[in-house]
Order: C-alpha cells, then sequence, then structure tokens
C-alpha cells in the first residue's frame, strides 16, 4: 500500500511510484506509434485510409463506460472488503486478548489459567500469519518461529489448511478451560464467538483470494478498450491531423489505466504496490497480543519508499 | 468458474474459453450481414434505403444504458451473493466442527458424545450436497454415499427439501448430546446457532436460485439490444459507408455480450463457465470435516481446461 | 412473478405476458400518432412547425437518466429486499421448527411439550398467513382454516394487527414451556430470537408496503419523460422526416416501460405479473411446518401461465 | 409523507401537492424571463449577444450529472436509512412487549411483575415521543400525558436527552424485575438487549438529523446548476429563437427540481410533505403497546389531504 | 463540520466558509489565465495555435465521469462510514451505562459495585479521547484529566495504543465485578459485548484513518483532470472565441472542485471544516456518562462561526 502524503498538484503529475504509468507504458508507445502512422499516411497522402466521424465512437463509449465502471466498482469493493475484513481480524484478536483477561482469574502467576490463555493468544497469532502465508503464498515459518514451537509448526503445515488448524488448536484450549472449569459454558461461548468470528475472516479472505471477477468481464473489458483505442486514430485524425496520436495516447491512458488498475484492485492480497499491507496488519495483531500478555512488543512496520508490505 | 493466470495483452484479445463470443456468434453474424446488406444498398445504389443521423442513437443509448448497467450489477450481485452465503456455509461449517470439539470431553475413544459428534458433522456434509444437488438439479446420491448410510439417503429422499431434512436430523443428534447431558443449554444454543445459519445459507441460495430478476427487464433489454443495433446501420452507413458493418459488429458484440453474460450470472448456481464452482466448495467442506474427525480427507477438486466445477 | 425458461433470441422479441407493452400501448399508440402528425405537417409543408435540433434533447438527457435509473434502482431494491425478507421468514419458520424439536423432549407420544409445539409452530404458519392478508389486502380466513380454530380465528381478526397479534400468541406458548419448565431461560431466549426476527420480517414488509417512494420522485419522472417524448419529435423531423415517428416510439417504448416497470417492483406485494410470489412462499413454509410435525405436507404450488402468485 | 393512490398518466402531469414545482417556481419564472431577454436580444438584433454552441454545455453535464445523481442519492439514503430505524424501532417495541409476556408470569391480577411491565412500555413509548420531539423540535408533553405522570415528565425535561433518560429508566425498571426474581440473568440480557437497539435506533436518528451532507456539495451542486441554466440561452438561442426560453425551463425544471427534492430528503425528520410520518409511526408503536397491555388502543392516524404526518 | 441553516438562492452562490474555492482559486486562475492566452493568440491571429474540435473532449469525458464519480462515491463512503462509527459509539457508551445500572444494585451509597461502575465508565470515557487523539494526532491529556486520574494517565501513554489499553482497562473492572459477585457471567457477557463493539469501533476508524484510498486513483484522477483542463481552450476557442477562458473556469472549477472535495472527505478524521466533529461527539459521550453517574454533564458544544470541531 502506498502511504505519503499528497504531494502538491503539480508533483503529482510527475510521481512514478503508485501510478500506473510504468506498467502501461509499452502499450500506450504501440497505440501511439499506431495513430501517428495513422495520421502520416492520412496528412501525406501516402495511402488512402479510411476515415470515420467520431460519432460512433460515442455509441462505443456507452458499452465501455458500463464496462470499466462497473469493473472499477467491483474491484474496488473486493479490495476494501478485504481490508474490512483484517480491520475485523484486529479487533477480535483484541477482544478475544480483553475477554480472556476478563473472564479468568490470571492473579497467580504462572496459573493453569494464564499458561492456557497464553498458548490460546499465540495460536491467534499464529494464525494471522498462517492466513497470510497462504493468501500471499509465502512461506512464513520465520514469522510462526515467535509464537509456536517446532512441533507445532510441523504440525501445523501436516494439514491442508494451516490457518483452519490454529482455530482448531485454539478451540481445543478453550475447552480445556471449559473443563478445568476456569470458565463455565458462557464463558466458553464468549471465547468461541471470537474464534468462529476469526474463522469467518478467514473464509471471507479465502473467497476473495480465490474467486476472482468472472473472466468473462476481463476479455469483454480488455478486448473493448483496445479495439476502441487502436480505430480511435482513423476517427480523429480528420479533425485533429497530426494531433490525433497525442488525444489517442491520453484517452488510452485512461483506459489502460483504469484496466490495470482494476486488475491490481481485484487481488487485494497480492505484492503489488496497491495491494494491502498483510505483514503491517500481522504486526499490529502480535502488537495487541505481546501487550495484553504482558511481553514486549515488537516494533511497528514503516512503509519503504512510501510503500507499506 | 474459470481459474487461470491473466494471460498477456495480446494473448487475452483470442482467448476463446470464458468468452461468450461462442455463444452470440451467429447473432453477430447476423447482424453484420444485415449491416453489410445495408451498406450494399446504399453504396451501389441499388435501391434507396432511409438514412438516419446517428444524433438519435445517443438518446437511445441513454435508456439502453440504463437497462445495460442496472441488469449487469443486478446479475452480478445475485452471483456476488451467491459465492458469500457458500463462504459463509465453509465458516460455519468449519465453526460448528470446532465448537463441537470445544464443548464435548472427546478424550474417550468411540465415546457416546464422540459418535454422536461424528453423526452430526456427518449430517452438514450431506447437507451440503443435497442443497448442490438441488440447486443445480443434479443426482448427489453417489457423494452423500461417503456420508450417509442407504437407509438415511433413502429418508433424506423421501422428503421434499432433502437439505432442510438434513439439519432437522442434525438438530436432533444435538437434542441428543443435550438430552444426554454432553452439553448444557448454552452449548446447545452454540451448536444450534451454526444449523440456523447453515439454514439461512440454504434459504439465500433457494431464493436465488428460485427467484430470476424480474422477466420484464430481460424482455426490456433484449428487445431494446435487438432494435439498436439492427437499426444502427442505417445511422453509420452515411458516414462510414462499407465500414458501417464493421461499427456495427463491435457495437453489437459489447451489447450482446453484456446480454449473454448478464444472463449467465444471474444464475450462478448453474454449470456453465462463469458459474459458481459448487463441487469443489463442497469439497472444501469435506476436508475440514475429514480433518476435525481425525479422518484422511479427499484431494482438493482442480480445474479441468481451467474451468472449476 | 413470471417463471419460465428463456426463450430464444427470437421468441423473446415477441413474448407478451410480462411485458409491459400491453400497460404502455395508448401511451406508445399516442405519442407515434402525434409524431406522424408533426411529420406530416412538416413534410407537406401544409403548416410551419418549429423544428429544433436534436442538441437540446441530449441536455435533457442528462436529468431523465438520473431520475430513471435512480428510480429503478431504488424500486428494485424494494423488490429484491422484500424478497430478502421473506426468504428470511422461510429460514426463521424451519430454525424455530427444528429448534423447537432440539429442545423439546417428545419423545413420549402426545406429550404437554409436543402439544406446546405443535401450537406454536401452527400459530406461526397463521402468522406467515395474516401477515400476506394484509400486505395484499387479501381475506385469508381460508388458508388460516387449515392452522387455527374458529374461535383463534376471530380474536385474530379482532385485532388491529392480525399478525403481530399470531407472534403475540406464540410468544405466549413459549411463555407456557417455560413455566412448565419444559425448556429453561436458554431455551427461551432461542425460540423467542427466532419469533423477533419474524417480527423483523414483518415490520419490513410493513414498512415497505406503507411506504412509497417519495411522490416527487414519480412526478419529476413522469413528467420529464412526457415532455421528454413529446418534444422529441419536433428534433427529429428535421433529419430523420417520416421515420422521426418510428425514433419517437422507440424511445417512448424505452422510457415509458421503464417508468411503468419501476412503479410495479415498487410495490413488489400487489398482485401483478412481475410481483413477488407470497401464496408460493407460505405454502413452502406450510411445508416445512407440516413436515416438521409429522404430518401431510400440502403440494408447492405452480405457476399458472408461467405466473407464480 | 404522501399517501395517494397512482393518479391516472394525465391526471399525473398536473398534480400540485407533493410536487416541488411550487417551491421552484419564482426561479424557473426568472430564468424563463432571462431567456426570453437573450432571445429577444438575439432575434431582434437590438444588440449582440454572444452565441455559445451547445457542445460545451455537454462538457459540463458530466460535472453536473456526477453532482445531481450523487447528492440525489446519498440524500434518498439518508430519507430510507432513517425509515428503516424507524421501523427497527417498530418491531423493537412490539418484541419487548411479546418478550416480557413471554418471560414474566402474568397471571395473577395485578401483580408486581405486572406492574412493571406496565411501567416498562410506558416508558417505551415515551421514549418514542421524546426522540420525535428531539427530532422535530417539537413540544410532546400533549402526547406523553397519556404515558406518564407529571412528576416524571418534569424529571424527563430536566435532563439533557429526554428520549435517552426514557431508557435509562425502563433499564431500571428491569433491574427491579431482576432483582425481584421475576426474570433471571438469561431474561434481564433479553430485555435489556431490546433497549440497546433502541438506543441503536436513536442514536442513527440524531446522527441522521445533525449530520447533514458536507456543505460542500450543496454549494457545488447549486452553484454549477444555476450557472449551467443561466448560461444555456446562450447556447440554445442560435438554433431555436424564441423556443430557447422553453427548452431553458424545462432543463431548469429538471436541475432546480432534483436539486430542492435532495434537499428535502436530505433531511427526513422534517415536517414537509415529502418528509417521514414521525407521528403515524409512534401511534403505531402506542396501538401495540395498548393492545400487548391490554388497553383499549388509540385510533390509527390518516393522512390529511394525501400527507400523513 | 459545517452547521447552518441553509442559506437562499442568492446567497448560497457567494458563500466563502465551507467552499472549496479558496482552496482551488490558484488553480483556476492559472487555468484561466492560460485558456485567456490562447483565445488572444488565436484570435489576435499572434500565432498559429492547434485547434481540436469539441467531439474528443466528449469521449474523454467518459473516462474522467467514471473516475470522478468513483473516488466521489468511494470517499463520501469513507465519510458517512466513519460518521456512522462514531455514532455507534455513542449508543454503546449510553448502553454501557445503562446496562451497568440494570445489573448492578447500586442502592447503597458508595458501594463497591458503584465505584467500579464510576470507574468502568470514566475508562470508556478516556477511550473516547485518546482514540480521537490518536485518529486527528492531537494531545488529549487535557481532556484525559477530568477523567483519569495522573498515574493512570501516564501508564496509558506508555503503551502503544491508548484506547486499546482504556478498553483492556474496562475490561479489567468488569472481570473484578464478575469475581466479586456483583454479576455472574451472563452479566459479564452483557457487558463485555459493548466493550467489544467499541473496540470494532476503533479498529474501524484506525482502518479508515490509516488505508487511504489507492493512491494510483488519486493519480489518474488529478492528471485526467488536469490533462482535460488544460487541452479544453485549444477545443473552445473555435467556436467561442474570448469567452473560451469563461467556459474552462467554469469546467475546471466543477473538476477541481470535486477532486479536492474528493480528497477532504477521504479522511473523515482531520480537522478541516468539512470533517466530522470529533470534539462535539466526545462531549455528547461525557454527557452521556456524567448523567448516567449522576454527576453535573458539561456543555454542549456550539459551532464556532457554523463550524463544529
Amino acid at each position: 500500500m502506498i502511504v505519503r502524503p499528497r504531494p502538491n498538484a503539480i508533483a503529482l503529475l510527475f510521481v512514478i511510484r503508485g501510478s500506473v504509468v510504468p506498467r502501461i507504458f509499452p502499450h500506450l508507445l504501440a497505440v501511439g506509434l499506431f495513430a501517428a502512422a495513422v495520421s502520416a499516411l492520412h496528412e501525406l497522402r501516402w495511402l488512402s485510409v479510411p476515415e470515420f466521424s467520431l460519432a460512433p465512437f460515442t455509441l462505443l463509449g456507452v458499452a465501455l463506460s458500463i464496462f470499466l465502471g462497473f469493473r472499477n466498482n467491483a474491484s474496488y469493493e473486493r479490495w476494501w472488503e478485504a481490508r474490512k475484513q483484517w480491520g475485523a481480524m484486529v479487533y477480535e484478536i483484541r477482544s478475544l486478548a480483553r475477554s480472556s483477561e476478563t473472564l479468568l482469574d490470571l492473579q497467580a502467576e504462572h496459573s493453569a489459567a494464564g499458561q492456557l490463555r497464553h498458548d490460546l493468544l499465540h495460536w491467534c497469532a499464529a494464525h494471522c500469519h498462517a492466513l497470510r502465508g497462504s493468501l500471499r503464498q509465502q512461506d512464513c515459518r520465520n514469522e510462526l518461529k515467535s509464537w509456536l514451537n517446532d512441533e507445532d509448526i510441523e504440525r501445523l503445515f501436516s494439514h491442508r489448511n494451516p490457518a483452519e488448524y490454529c482455530l482448531r488448536r485454539a478451540g481445543r484450549i478453550i475447552g480445556e478451560l471449559y473443563r478445568q472449569q476456569h470458565i463455565d459454558s458462557v464463558g466458553l461461548r464468549i471465547l468461541d464467538e471470537h474464534l468462529t468470528r476469526l474463522a469467518a475472516v478467514q473464509a471471507a479472505s479465502e473467497r476473495i483470494a480465490t474467486t476472482p471477477l468472472p473472466f468473462a468481464y476481463t476479455l469483454l473489458t480488455h478486448r473493448t478498450a483496445y479495439l476502441y483505442c487502436y480505430l480511435l486514430p482513423f476517427g480523429l485524425v480528420p479533425s485533429l491531423g497530426w494531433y490525433a496520436a497525442l488525444f489517442t495516447v491520453i484517452v488510452a491512458y485512461t483506459f489502460f489505466g483504469l484496466d490495470v488498475l482494476s486488475e491490481e484492485m481485484e487481488e487485494p492480497f497480492g505484492c503489488e504496490a496497491n495491494d494491502l499491507p498483510l505483514d503491517a496488519l500481522c504486526r499490529i495483531n502480535e502488537i495487541s497480543i505481546a501487550e495484553s500478555l504482558g511481553e514486549t512488543p515488537p516494533p511497528l512496520l514503516q512503509p519503504v519508499k512510501h510503500v507499506l508490505q
């Protein structure tokens, strides 16, 4: 995620980081050269090129605006829903830490209840890293080592869905607290509900990560945008002449830019500049858990070159 | 559902699978030939054809964009809500498995509570297959055999709504756990709530499957799009001549494409390429249940030719 | 509600049932004749008519598209929310039937608890019919007779809000179960929550039925659409001549069609072709209740001439 | 709120009540006279006036349609959310009445529990009036007299937020029921949750009433609409001549009408024709409470000249 | 937040406070002078300037309207969600005050339960100020002094997330009430749920404050709007001549205005004129808590020059 104070109006025109320009530059160049070639053929009358009026392009614009606007909204909503889910994870973990402290009698140093609560929260921290690992297809063993012992890590990865396994283990600890009568069934319900909502966050994240927007939208949008931009010079040349290439590139910049940006938003759990900072969110959870257990919390993650991972 | 890495920009232009082109090809051909005929009549002056200016088409475009944009959004929301509901099913089943493990004392091998929990989760797996079967009007007896005995399967299909019956049976098992005092009324409430939410998923799926978008929208959209595309050549011929057919086909591609795509999205539980992968989602639930019971989970389903069923 | 397999592309053009054409036909005829008269006066030069360019119509189109698009979305959302509420009723009733079976010990044939549960579910079936009756202002005594005795029906209709009275009676039965110690307070809570959500469905249905879209929207939309369509011939005649009438009718078809369709969607509880099938939804609830009580369920309602009431 | 059967298509064109025409008439007259003056100057060539082409107006139309469409949607959503909140109040009060009857043993005439329940529901009725009073800045002492004694009314108005005080008093009664052991802690929770949701309705209503749409939107919309309409005659005169005034007035009717309508919707708790009928909703609550207590309910409020207060 | 009665239609045109004009004035001046220069070069024929037709600008308008409309909606939704969250905080704190009074036996003056409840509510008031402080990066020690003693304030700021620490302390007090048997586990659950929802408000506020809209949107919108406005004079000059500058400034006013306004809405927790009045909302909470504890509430905050902080 790009985190930076908004540059002033003129600086904004030349910012590169976070911009989609680098990604679409080759396409802009191609369409610009093509438009220039059409202009040349037309202006120099070397060859007769078909010249269209611009009116048909406004008709196509109707369909294109539906596609682009729809896809953009849908992609952004995926991105924002993903962020909301990870925000929900933050407060569920904090609330689990708080509720367990409220419910349990932790006065006695190294009490049995205190040890079980310690394990419970460690498994929640592990859940958070395991989920990040599976969403981003990253290895998260290093981060897990702060929270689990090696045996547990091995057992974790022997299961199909490591994040689900973490919650199952957390559930077993709650069962332990119940059977040792540190909590009654209402207390069990309070703690179990937090796990259920963490499972909801996990399922929603997996839904977003594994269910792309219907592929046919990508095809329709992409194809219409390309057809539009490569036909446009024929419509612009009669009235704009040599300036047709300039306009074609500007129009292509906006359409291709929106296309590429929608693509980035669509998969919010990736590692691109505009994706969600899962590392930083995991760290926020780690700090909450550490402070709640009275341990020394690790430092907050800082953006590197305006990008927060 | 189409699952594939995004092809590069050029490959995207020629992808067929997941595209709506095959489905609308006959219509595109028809409208293209019609436009070519109009151009021919006009260019060769064999017959006088009425020539319209393009301006009226931009007026019609207002209404058409409302229809198409609205229908597309509504269809996509149905598709995405359906996916969310089945995502909710995933975490409700996982949470039911986890909560029941938390609540029950499963230490004793082959305990009564363990056997009841085993049955409870098996009925949930059956619920998921029975619902898929009724939504897709598929036979799901084969998949049910892994989870129920033959007698139960027979009894299941003797009820009007097999999926509802599965939850009723699951409820009876929870009642059994309650009366045998494995759980108290709070524990009953925890487990019962998961069943209520599975019932909610079922009712929402049935709602989407049995309540199409109002038929009048389909009619208005379809008719306006056809009228538009068949009148368009008369508007394009004066300025574009022979190229009118090209433009008509491009415009028709976007409008018919959106029409057909909205139709596919509208019924997310079908078996078409862009529909939801219910088989794969059922399998995810089966894996969760099997792992939670300590059984060997079946393998994940893989996409076949980029299509996940 | 229209329930039919989607006809093929050509048949779709000529379907009448579910279409808005019959309702707007007189208006289309009027506007078509008016446009033809304007064309005649213009073409035959019998009288000088003011001729406008088309450009001002695109300006008006901005406002019109905001009105129509907004009103259409708002009406559809009302319709869909109403459907969701009745879908929620389906699963709340199913869950009430299931939870009460889970909670109560029904082994003993004709137990007191069993009789109370029987009454509870019968009052829920009555609730559903009473609500339908008041939303559609239909008489529902006949349907109620299957579920209540005559005395109760009389008492029901002596109250201002019969559906609310049904839930109050159901609540009393739950109180009876509680005081007879068939359930504890947690059990009471489980059952009571279902009644609360049925009350929510009722209040939401009443809200939609009694609160129309602000009347000023209807006025603005209707007036702008009429002004637009009756002025349009003056704009079309200069460029289209005799074909102006054709285009005016097509544009009027889309605008009036959307106007009338929005009006139908706005009141989803009516009995028009595109309204919600409350009878069929009540029947679904009756089947759930009957099966849950071990009684013979009535048959599902079938669409008559593609219309499901 | 305007409540009337939809008039037929022709009557709709001349309806005044509920229309925004009376409010915007002076502005329409002004802009019409201005446009007529511009036409006169142009047609009679008394003075040279700048003549613009219409094209720039379509550019401005982009921005204007964003402003108007956005503001209209946001205002309508506020209005509809307000209605939903008051609908939620209806079912929370009904459910509180029902749940308290379910929980308490009311057999004994004039039992202590019955008296406390009577007070509890009376405070809820008072809450509803007090909230209406503060939202509309109306005096509601008269209506409160049916439900509270004079002393309580005085004490009520000695608090900053009378509606909040009603709920606090209702909470104390629930505490009384709990300490007198008419209900256990689960019963307390059931009743308390209804009060919490009534507090939610109150907070949401206060939010909508005290947080207008950002003032800058009102400014941008208003200014752009005025600039647009006063510049429009210069664009219309060249092609439409004397008819420019007619078109300007029609366009201004739609833009000013939407502006004024959005303004009315924005504050749904006012007393204008299109605002919410809080009096009628309070009465619905009073009827529910009276019937539930076995008292004679007051009559429903009826619309006066199609307006329901 | 700007709080003022709506000025009349003419006054609205000249209001400055709350308007975006002061912020975009330099940019309007720049673009206006540029347009005047282009007009001069064109009219006086001092230099040949490229003249474009206006048609390409309507094409660009498609993309621009998608960007601006989308960004505006997304920013407004952030602003409104932030307001909803703080409205939820208001009723959670009120409900916590009410529920704790319902649950606890406060008859005895200076009872132990009463003292704990007093502390609980004071920590909630502190939570609210601490959250405001961290969202606005303001120092809130002064406001905290009314609610906490110096030692607690010091300890508060020694934690990474002071607002989270307040809730943790509030949770400990609930635990104290539980272990001293003033409440049972159901009572604990009632109070704990309010804290969980306050944690949800906090997490949502932090989410909105720390996750800006994807930076690429800002870039695309800003760049397209600037390119558009600086190219526009070349399109307007041929038909409008010297008036091109007037139109360019009006168009730029709407586009730049929307751009700047979206930017303000995007960060609703700032201190600009259109941002949320967090100070006033904190005060509302303080009044609720003080009245509930029987203390003298502080006065409501009033807007200063129409601005409520």
